[in-house]
This record gives structure tokens, sequence and C-alpha cells, in this order.
């Protein structure tokens, strides 16, 4: 994870001071685009792009807001900015497209500090060039709790985006890297404590800055080996029921199959936890969860680790409509799987 | 206006009982794309859209934010709808553009009624279709307060988006519409009461659901007729500063060439305002300022009203960038015009 130094560039009067054309300013300084589609950036009423054509776009936006998705005792402004861009770029990811340009609206307490803004900015700017990805607009205004809402547009070639709806019977189901992670993070914030301090920062940080796995999109659009695919923002256990549901399928998942990373299992033992629960209902994990037909499964094990850097494990596969979602215990013992994901209004 | 009709598709439950799946599901439900772009909407990870190439496309993001841009004592959810998408349309007519494709995200408080969240979308889906515009996807999470924020695209003939910066010497500069009818509906909003009652409920309108000046954008574009453009969203007094300093020109305005509605007029003359300050500094009118070359000057005002359904006006010229920002009043008595449209952080 790489950080771009801090630099002066907001005074430090406050933000009001400042005002909203200040920002605006600010923005248009910092953030140059490098995508060809982009004919015009941050500075006028619109940004102008210029689609090369022959490919498709996806679009999709993401909201994230102060007290629900994150907390500024435990998150910094810098982890914010990486975090709001991941998320929308881990969407792009699960339907294997490139991410190239985004727009950001950011609602800014009055007496947020403006080196907190500028350290947002700062992550949002860092991350986003990571991932190639240019921020071409956006809207700055007031607002009573801090909200964060980025649109991102991302390219993938002509007809080929992969969906939740194309996982066809006896398809394997695969998961990239582990899962639960972020969710013992959100847990070891929410705790502090001496208790498996070894691996708190690892999944803490798994927590405030995933990585989405756009390289893992990228390779399996182009090898064209999988047949259907969603990002995990929601929880294992949630997500699978989407895919099924769209995919006019049912599923089932192997307990013993799911990727639980060492770090997280020591982490809930140390804490009493049930790493299942962790790795089946929690959230925010931005690793994706595809499907590859039962003679690509070879192939995909073998090669996809290699190409991507990132580890792809299967966890069951897509079964009839009428047996539902199920999960299949240790001893063979079968349950419905039902989705406990989180939920923003429950 | 059109309003379409109430229909019970939320169940009079809570949105905490309904989750945030169930509204996804409404929105699904309710927006079926019309333009031939959007290969997939609603429902997926992010919307797939097949741009037809040879064209431009334009992309802008707003965010309305509860007690800073809309109070919901005095605006209904409907109309908050109608005006979210609406704003983001008239910065897509800034630039000449036909808008087509929006994603939306929203923010609800836990306590917010599900019949207001239906009433939103249809105030929402009710604009968008009135202006040709998809909405392909979107967010909906909890928030303290009702924030929601749009991101648009819009499509124009290639190299000719109108901006900000290619107003030249000499130009003219007009304004579509009349101004200060918005600032004049929300100090109405905000001091009820029986004086200037006749023409209240026009001005509260214009400021609550504005008409974004989309035909009268396309028109300068397809006409080739001017040479910039901007909307009015924070006050005629800002909005010429920005075009003005991203032309690298100065402009001078007539006060008395400046477009007063009957309405307006006759409300600030109850009320002790001042209409010229209205007109000069109130915000959120939505109506384009542009500017055309002195030889275009006739056609446009001969050809542009009756083909667009709305009147043009033309206030003043630009000038050098030495000369500033003037307002040249009465009796010829030049003074600076200062920028004074709201901002959010003052």
């Amino acid at each position: 994870m790489k950080r771009s130094k801090t630099k002066k560039i907001i005074p430090a009067e406050s933000l009001s001071k400042m005002g909203e054309f200040g920002l605006i300013n600010l923005l248009k300084d910092k953030l140059a685009p490098h995508n060809a589609e982009v004919l015009k950036g941050i500075g006028d009423d619109a940004a102008i792009l210029r689609p090369k054509g022959g490919t498709d776009w996806v679009l999709t936006t993401d909201m994230l807001v102060e007290g629900r998705h994150f907390d500024l005792k435990s998150t910094t402004p810098w982890e914010l900015g990486a975090k709001t861009i991941a998320v929308n770029i881990s969407d792009c990811a699960a339907m294997g497209a490139k991410p190239k340009i985004a727009v950001i609206s950011i609602g800014i307490p009055k007496d947020f500090p403006p080196a907190a803004v500028q350290s947002f900015y700062d992550g949002l700017k860092g991350w986003a060039g990571n991932f190639g990805v240019d921020i071409v607009g956006g809207d700055t205004v007031g607002a009573g709790e801090l909200v964060v809402n980025v649109a991102l547009l991302g390219e993938v070639e002509k007809g080929r985006a992969l969906t939740r709806s194309g996982a066809k019977l006896g398809d394997a189901i695969l998961v990239t890297g582990t899962l639960g992670d972020s969710a013992a993070g959100l847990h070891s914030l929410r705790h502090p404590g001496s208790k498996g301090a070894e691996v708190r920062p690892l999944l803490e940080k798994r927590h405030k800055t995933p990585v989405p796995r756009m390289i893992s999109g990228r390779f399996l659009v182009e090898s064209r080996l999988a047949t259907s695919c969603i990002d995990i923002s929601d929880g294992l256990s949630s997500e699978i029921h989407h895919l099924a549901e769209e995919s006019g399928l049912g599923a089932e998942v192997h307990s013993e199959g799911l990727p639980i990373s060492r770090s997280m299992g020591y982490y809930a033992e140390e804490m009493g936890l049930d790493p299942l629960e962790l790795a089946l209902h929690g959230g925010e994990d931005y690793e994706l969860l595809f499907t590859v037909p039962l003679p690509n499964l070879g192939e995909v094990l073998r090669t996809m680790p290699g190409q991507t850097g990132v580890p792809v494990k299967s966890i069951g596969r897509m079964t009839a409509k009428a047996t539902g979602v199920t999960l299949i215990g240790a001893k063979g013992v079968r349950k419905p799987l039902k989705a406990k994901g989180y939920d923003h209004f429950k």
C-alpha cells in the first residue's frame, strides 16, 4: 500500500473560509486525467468523455456514510478515501471490467478539519491512481455527517461483462482470497485489547483498505473461463443467494472448503468467535465469488493464482433451483444456508 | 408537471423490515431502461452500457442533503425526487448534451416512511422519464439525514460539447428564462404569509421543481450558434465569474437587461425585497447562461425562443480580462459585480 506524501496544499484555515470553490480548485489541481477517453476533467458543469467504441462500459455507484460504513475514530480520512474508491472498483471487478473514470461527491460537516479533507483526497487519488482510475468531477456540499459517493465507469470487451445471472447447473463455485478477515478486523476495531495482537493490524487493514480484485476480474474475462461473478460486499451467504437467484438455480457450499486465513482463524480462537460464522456472513471482504463450468475448473485452479497473485478456492457447485442454497457441513450434513449479510436497515 | 399516480407498491411496513434488497427490487421493477445504450440496468454489481460510438459523453454528479438543499417540511418527497434528477439534467444541458443514463444513491434515515420513499422514486422516475433518462443502478444505505446523489451520463455530438471556457472577446451574454424566481420561491417558503399570495405557488414551484433547460442546451449545440455555456445553480453573479475566468476574459452585465418575471417583481415589491439582488445572486434558477458571437445574436434572439419554448435575453457582453466582471446600472454607472452566490460552507 503506497501512501502519497502529505503536501501542505490546503492552508490550515477552516473549510468555511476556503469555500466550496477552493475545494473544487484543489481537486482540479490534484487530479489530472490519464485515460485517453477523458477529453475534459474537473472544472466544467460535466466532464467530457470520448468512448473509443467497440467496447462495453459498466457503471456503478456506492455511498459511504459516517457511523454506518465507517467511523472516524478507527478509520483515518486517508483510509476512507482509499476505501471509497476501492468498493466501487470492486463492483467493476465483479463485472470483469477495467475501472476508468469516476466522479466523487462529498458531504462535509462544517467542523471537519481541512487537513482531513486533504488526507481524504490523498487516499482517494492514491488508490484511484493505483487502479488506473481518473477522477473527472464531483460535487462538494455541506452535510451534518460525513458522506461520500462515487460513481465509476469501467470498460470491458464487447458482450463479455460478467453478470450474476450467467451461472449454469453443475458449475463449480469459487472465491478469491480469504473470507471473514474484514469482519474479524471490524470486530478487532470494536473490541480493543491485547488478545490476538499479532494479527489485529492485518485484519483491521483488510477491513479499512480492502484491495479490490480487479486483476482477478480481468483474468476471468480475458480467459473466458467463468460464467458468472459477484463481489462479496455483504457476506458470502448473502451474495451466493443473489447469484443463485439471478441465475435461476440453487447452490451448495462446503463449509470445510471455505478459505480462512491463518490470521482470522487465530484471532477467532483467541476471541472465542466462530471462524465459520465470520467467513459465511462477515461482510466487506470484497473478494470475488464466481462460477466456472466443471471442465474449466482445473485450468482456473492451476493458472489463476499465478497470473493474478491472488489464491482461488473451489467452495461448492450450482444446483437445481428446487434445492435452494445449502451448506454442507463436516460430516456431510446439509442445512439451508440463510442470507445473514449486513443489511443497512436492520 | 405530470405526477404519476401513487400505487401501493411499498407495503406500509417500516423500511427496516423491508430491508435494502426489498428497496433494490422495487427500483428494479419500476425502472425498465429505454435508451438503446443500456444492455443491463439495475440488478447486478454494475449496469452494462454500449456506447454507439462516434459521439462524446458527458458525466456529472450532484448531491442533495436534507437541511442544506431541501427540507422535508416544505418539499414533498416527490418534489425532491424530481429535483434530484433535474439538477443533474441541468448540468448536462449546460454542456448541450442529451441526458441518458443515471445512477442514484440514497441515504435514508431509519424512521423515514416507506410511503415517502415510494413517492421520492415516483418523482425521480417521472422526471427522468420526461427527459429520456434511464436509471440503471444505485445504492441504498442508512443515514442520519436524508441524502441523495445522482451521477448522470449524457451524449453530445463529437467535439461539440459546450464548455465554460469557449467565450470570446465581444461575445454577447444571454440567459434563458427569468432570474431570481427560485430565490423568491425559497424566500416565500421561509416566510409564510398572505402577502403576494397570488404568485407564491408559482415561485415556490420554480424553487422546488426547476425545469432543466435541456431543449435550450440542445438547440445551442445543434445550431452551432453559441461559444460557451454554464447553468445558473449558484446565482448569476457567481456563474458569470466562472464563465469569465474559464474563458480568460472579463464580462459586463446590464442590470436593466436582466429578465425578471412579473411574479418575482410583484412578490419582491410586496415583501420589500430588491428584485435586482434576487436576479443577480439568487441561486437555483437552473437557467442557462451562454455566449454567442455578435453576428449570431440576431438569429439566436429570433429563432431560439420559438424552437425551444423558452425566452432568451441578451444581458451583456464579454470584455477583456483586465476589466473584470462589472455591472452597468441604470444611468450607465459601472461597478464591480461580486460573486455572491450560495456557498455551502459559508
